[in-house]
């Protein structure tokens, strides 16, 4: 790659790699897709080096891939196209910590962990938690959610501020400081969700919560899906102060139980959280317990100590990786569809029925009160039968997504893997997309084959 | 206008009208900005007809400006360049009410109060409550809030999904039914608060709320803004359950006791409101009560039953009123900055110094959950000093703003009265709105001279 010596002189030597390991490193995510090498990894420390770096390759027409810890699903961080992979895990500070504003200014290459750790000293908290202990860039790229969602929102409503790279080079600001704004075209918005496709972010001004003065965890079980799912829209209509609303299918609670080595009771399950006031948790609590009983639920425990609590979350975090580390040398592949809630249980029962169909191994776990869920498929990235069976399943379950108004993508993110139902989901909107893509980025530089399928660029 | 016998082969006579007095009503708005006459005033009734219109009027290059109800504070529906006026009001159907997915699908003319009438027999409310009766398709367009956004968010929070009429007049839809999604760029986000400059919205799908199990108000008074403001900074970070806090300045109570015929206590004074289950509530009470007398106000009221509740809320909703009633003939200047919530009793002090420096009259009242606050200025349109005198207070708040990371306008949009703020307030970013215009309205067909200067556009 003749451009690597010419890139070399905008940064300092030990910025850039060409080390193989290395860029194995930056091939791959933690998804089933095939890895693919980028050309060099490079590390930049500041939005000049940043600027400099994307401005070098607008010119040279050189592909860039924004690379926070490589934990996205969808193939997000894959160079399918070589080029730069630009790793922001040097960008990691908290720049700013506004408390009586509610915000923080961070760094793209900080992880969740560690600004949660930060804002404890304030007694406050983010509330966004996908899975992994992801970089909050990477998260707003994707616009990654988890399970508080349902109460504190996405990562897009936790965005004030974006500073932002453009494939020119130029720095861009999205938004400000106030918490509203009628301002402009949402910028922040547009930036969230695009997956490096728009531009690289350098800077994120963030949302915060006062940590709430009480919280109590519970875990209900239920006869069957529907039950649960039912209990979840009766348990959301009644103005319960609830935080989180997570269902884990009995598949997934066998695995948990091996895992954890634990014996909680192998039937679909709700994990739920409730954040207020002590007077006002106690009569959620009683309310909850009589609406889950109106559902079939004859099991309901409450965690009231904080370690009881964090336990039972870090089982429910945890789960992918108890199904990865039991299936040694298989490859995960996570659907991500959502729904509206009145489909949820019907979807639910629909995707366990097509994986029984293809004779595979899988569970369900859901944020339910997104109407959310995602079937955990472990395949064999060898045995190519295996494979195809696993896509038919993720293609059954997006198709009767879309069929009832719901996304193929809940929070992953499009990546490559759902680049193919962007024309089905969107319609005439794809179009729309493709013209704002070519407006701010006419050489296709930024992360190219990602959103859009190659040839739709 | 030859146009206009061309365009009265689009649809039945009854639905066009050039008729001096129709084009009267929709040269104005609420604001003190200038009149200026459409050509002609269209009425659709479908989508299809919407995008018949607008796609002759860009074949064409005649300006299409929609029109809700006419309650923009910005000139926003002003036709400044002439051409059709998009009136929407016979499209005011509730298309669908989806009770058990939170989600109502309306056409653009309804009203905020015609869809929760409607809401109302489900056990449903929608959040957004500008002072104004205004319709949906004009909330969304200007990204309108009120005094719930504290709680329930703003309406760009609220869109699930829009049919939109592009310039050519393809029609596209920017969302889906689900709670969230990863899939694709934002373009409900993109949509929402662009103006009409992006498209005309023909159709809303919005989540709404179940009514809380019970409600309370309160009004407290303080010795000065700033220990207001302290207090409400308090309430924020205590967790309490709080779905409005308002704040109405002293002068503001004056023009509300004699309209209302009450006897207010004349200080700054918060009104509150507060959404959750009774034992809460009545701790959140106890709670705020506390507060509140930590930051000098001995003085708090409850107000506990529903009629005293709306009473209190419709003395708050009727301010503009008051002082549009109390000084007949003049037209109403509404400042409309936010900021961050450290930097708002500062704002609002110095507000009130540019306001006694320029000798006028004006009362502050603000949505201080969100740093988001108005001046009153009642102006004499005729009157030349009083009307410049206006625009430099304005100019004075806007500036104070823009400095401290606020913005130039929190709720009531852009418009014609802030688009000479768009390039400082946006920097580098205004040119990536501009070129996302360009690319979706080449001809600058769609509400020309609205958030960009037309010499911008």
């Amino acid at each position: 790659m003749t451009y690597i010596s010419e890139l070399k002189k905008l940064l300092p030597e030990e910025q850039m790699t060409t080390n193989q390991t290395m860029r194995e490193q930056h091939s791959r995510d933690e998804s089933y897709h095939e890895p693919s090498l980028p050309d060099v990894v490079v590390f930049p420390k500041t939005t000049a080096e940043v600027s400099k770096v994307v401005a070098f390759a607008n010119e040279h027409q050189i592909p860039v891939v924004p690379f926070g810890l490589g934990t996205s699903l969808e193939g997000h961080i894959i160079p399918y196209h070589g080029g730069i992979s630009l790793d922001m895990s040097l960008m990691n500070r908290v720049l700013e910590i506004r408390e009586r504003d509610f915000l923080v200014k961070v760094e793209p290459g900080i992880t969740r962990t560690q600004l949660n750790k930060e804002l404890k000293k304030y007694g406050l908290f983010f509330s966004v938690d996908p899975g992994a202990d992801a970089t909050l860039g990477g998260m707003a790229a994707t616009n990654a959610s988890g399970t508080t969602s349902v109460k504190y929102g996405i990562m897009r409503d936790q965005v004030r501020d974006l500073e932002v790279v453009l494939a020119s080079g130029e720095v861009i600001h999205t938004g400000g400081l106030s918490a509203k704004s009628s301002s402009g075209y949402h910028l922040n918005g547009l930036i969230v969700g695009s997956e490096g496709t728009l531009g690289v972010i350098t800077e994120l001004t963030l949302k915060v919560y006062g940590i709430p003065e009480s919280i109590m965890a519970a875990r209900a079980t239920f006869p069957d899906i529907q039950a649960a799912v039912d209990a979840v829209t009766g348990i959301l209509s009644s103005g319960i102060s609830i935080a989180r609303i997570e269902l884990v299918d009995d598949r997934s609670i066998q695995q948990v139980n091996t895992y954890n080595q634990l014996n909680y009771v192998e039937k679909p399950t709700l994990f739920l959280e409730f954040h207020g006031n002590e007077a006002g948790l106690a009569q959620d609590v009683e309310f909850t317990k009589e609406i889950v009983s109106d559902f079939g639920c004859n099991d309901i425990q409450f965690e009231l100590d904080n370690k009881a609590r964090a336990e039972l979350w870090e089982v429910r975090h945890n789960l992918a990786y108890a199904f990865i580390h039991g299936f040694a040398g298989k490859k995960l592949m996570v659907t991500d569809v959502s729904v509206p809630l009145t489909e949820l249980a019907g979807a639910i029962i629909d995707a366990r029925k097509a994986i029984e169909t293809e004779k595979m191994d899988g569970a369900i776990v859901g944020h339910v009160g997104d109407g959310n869920y995602h079937a955990l498929l472990m395949i064999d990235m060898k045995n190519k039968e295996e494979v195809e069976k696993a896509k038919r399943v993720n293609e059954h379950i997006v198709n009767y997504a879309l069929a009832r108004g719901g996304t193929c993508t809940g929070e992953h993110g499009v990546g490559v893997g759902k680049a193919m139902y962007q024309p089905l989901e969107h319609g005439a909107a794809y179009t729309v997309m493709q013209s704002i893509k070519q407006t701010l980025d006419p050489h296709h530089i930024l992360n190219p084959g990602k959103i859009f399928m190659k040839k739709d660029q």
